[in-house]
């Protein structure tokens, strides 16, 4: 692609109209929710229901079919039953769209009648020039214009500058959760299914390119198109962006399961994915909650070149957890300087300060939540031993929580990123979403902030050594 | 011990007069909730709170020392600085009571003065016959006698067979989150801080033969008694009740913050402890998360002697991990009875259906989610082939939660340990409450839930292999 052209992508992120063949008015079927999230969130772009039993959908008009609708359609989005598919993909061809996406299951993934099916849609697609995703694919979104393809109700779409690549739905039934709780800041996503066309190769190449991505996050089952392809412009992309896989069907079990959910076949063992992975400088993540631990502290915060941590926590029993889990992942604890244990004096009683890990727990009982947190956070910012900060949240300290933000934003302006954790997820709600709405990012347990902490410091240490 | 004999740790459990030392009125200090919970909770016996500057707490008389108090004491709650601990204990020598808690940390943890001032209070102690929990230490609880010494408010005390031993304050802060939203069923819990007196020897003999205790927890950071008697009658123990084991301080960096946290003198290599709990059978938690987790399932669930698992998601995607981290943990993927095959037709579209891992997001665009969950539940409770089920909840499945718990639990009664994760955590949190209400676990992510029902395996396979 040369400088100046648009990726063919752009279509399905940036269409100006869209078709949703399958809208429902039934709350109990996920199709209903497809109209109703671009509705809400504000989608500028020219919305179609297609219903033949509606008049009118979210105050739309509803057409009966594609050939009906007076205008252009750039996209359709296609959620009928797969034996349904093949005549949509025929109005399409008639309509003269330029693209679609396919959400129904039940082709390559589900024996051999479904793979005749597919190979039947996509010749068509592509005698006739229609670029598509999936099928068995939900997506895409862009929160540049508030474009979502749902099946669930979004509340909100935050905009950031992490984008994911997803082989399949496996983020939908947590989407808002992602966004409304886990706080995620998106710029794009994208989910391939089945693959019949665009694959991993076109989307991360895409996302490669798109300056509104920063972060890029990849779930993938298995690799449609040209793996070398694939791993070379992975190795490309990762010196300039942080690359975050989850690579799944990692075992035969894994593998066998995976051909029956998207039809992936899984030629290379998991040794060999790992090994190129890591040539590639991406990022692996072993799970999904780490998964998403590693795209939110790669979006949130700067980057980290150098290890030396300082810890606090509220009952000094974690701290020892937390100092165990540094040495674990490649940390040292700051050796902190005489200036920061003269201010720290403070807000401790009369016996020997136990500087680093520093336990909270002994400070609360004899002094104010807000000044500990204040004092503590001022002396580390301004220590030179001190890169990046590792502190536990809420307890006692949820009273301090409205300033809590800003402080720890301040520590991270002057350029030590800053992980936290909350003692109780459920209690310590509100402040996580204080805190979260500044880009600080609040983690359910110590392993999971040291561990996410972790990635920060191994993927910035070796691109400054890489040059 | 010989048998009848009340063990001397009985007098902290079900004492039946408490005094509290430094008991008081404003709810800004931790100290404010030790007569609360004690009172809203109602414990039994007779409460003296202690303060010279209060006439009356919680509508209880309050007693400016503690030979003002008429009656005989049991157990006297010490909750004051260091500093003026000493002249307490001489007051409880005076009062002839039989045992202290000694919460204020500032002795052998915080350097020298404060271990002169430990020892000092220890030989007072010993030649007096008073028994001594503490000090750097919170605890006891017990759910029998609603008995509780903690710092924070504490809604409720669920009762079952799971009881604690805590190096430290560690599950304080999250204490009211773990038996009011992470639901664990506790039996007794004690925390032994600096281990004055009261070592982790005499706790876990104590709930090795408490009939009211059948899965022991226990954190450490060092062993203060005799290490090889320990041992032993841990091995002893896990032939009877599975003992899970979380020991921090594995790494330098954590033994130098046990030694300032409870004055933990960490004599042994990571290896070697590792060793040593392997032969004696204990279960090791890797982290806290993981430490709670297998502290519930074994609580919760039956034993579990083959590995035969059947999984359902409700993502595709979230099956191929399923069983990846079914193969990672030592799971065999059952392969379902033709009778399992036949009933789940009804309940799955026209193609060959996926049957382990089970898809039921693809059901749930065709059929209603309780029907799925009823079919798919009952057919695997009957399967032959089946010996524990891993199965994800909420989502579009919310709407059949209602059911759900009850569906869950006559698998269980089938005599086959279920395990669930939520798809949401906050959105599914009323779910998880009614599953875990009886009993039915319900983990974050498919990670945690099938590490989980591996510990459940490991322990009760090789149990059987013992005989």
């Amino acid at each position: 692609m040369s400088k100046g052209e648009r990726h063919f992508l752009d279509l399905f992120f940036y269409p100006k109209s869209v078709a949703v063949v399958g809208a429902s008015r039934n709350p109990d079927t996920p199709n209903f929710y497809l109209v109703p999230n671009l509705v809400k969130l504000k989608f500028p772009g020219k919305i179609y229901p297609v219903n033949p039993n509606a008049e009118e959908i979210m105050g739309l008009k509803a057409y009966p079919d594609l050939k009906s609708i007076e205008g252009d359609i750039d996209l359709v989005v296609i959620s009928v039953p797969a034996s349904k598919t093949l005549d949509i993909v025929r109005d399409c061809v008639a309509k003269g769209v330029k693209g679609v996406t396919l959400i129904p299951g039940g082709f390559s993934e589900a024996g051999e009648s479904g793979r005749g099916l597919q190979d039947e849609i996509s010749s068509l697609l592509r005698e006739n020039g229609i670029r598509a995703i999936g099928p068995n694919a939900l997506s895409p979104i862009n929160t540049r214009n508030n474009f979502i393809i749902g099946f669930g109700p979004t509340e909100k779409l935050p905009r950031g500058w992490l984008s994911f690549i997803f082989q399949s739905g496996l983020y939908q039934p947590r989407l808002n959760w992602l966004l409304s709780d886990f706080n995620l800041y998106l710029s794009k996503l994208i989910d391939l299914g089945n693959k019949i066309d665009v694959n991993e190769v076109d989307a991360l190449e895409y996302l490669a390119q798109d300056p509104e991505t920063r972060v890029i996050a990849i779930h993938m089952e298995s690799i449609a198109g040209d793996a070398r392809k694939f791993m070379q412009l992975l190795k490309d992309t990762t010196r300039e962006k942080p690359v975050i896989v989850l690579k799944t069907g990692r075992t035969a079990a894994g593998a066998k399961a995976a051909s029956s959910h998207t039809g992936a076949i899984i030629k290379s063992s998991d040794a060999i994915v790992d090994a190129a992975l890591k040539q590639s400088g991406a990022i692996r993540a072993q799970g999904l909650d780490e998964f998403f631990d590693l795209a939110k502290i790669f979006e949130y915060l700067p980057p980290l070149q150098k290890n030396r941590v300082a810890v606090a926590t509220f009952p000094g029993g974690e701290g020892v957890i937390a100092a165990d889990l540094c040495q674990f992942n490649g940390f040292t604890l700051a050796e902190l300087s005489p200036e920061t244990h003269g201010k720290l004096r403070s807000v401790f009683p009369t016996w020997d300060i136990p500087v680093n890990p520093f336990d909270m727990g002994v400070s609360a009982q004899f002094y104010d939540a807000a000044d500990v947190y204040g004092v503590l956070l001022d002396a580390l910012a301004d220590d030179p031993n001190v890169d990046c900060l590792a502190i536990q949240t809420g307890g006692f300290f949820l009273a301090a929580s409205g300033r809590l933000a800003k402080m720890f934003s301040d520590v991270v302006k002057k350029g030590k990123p800053v992980v936290t954790w909350a003692v109780d997820p459920v209690q310590g709600r509100e402040m996580t979403q204080q805190l979260e709405s500044k880009r600080i990012p609040v983690y359910p347990s110590a392993e999971r902030a040291i561990k996410a902490l972790s990635a920060l410091y191994r993927y910035y240490s070796r691109q400054e050594i890489i040059g």
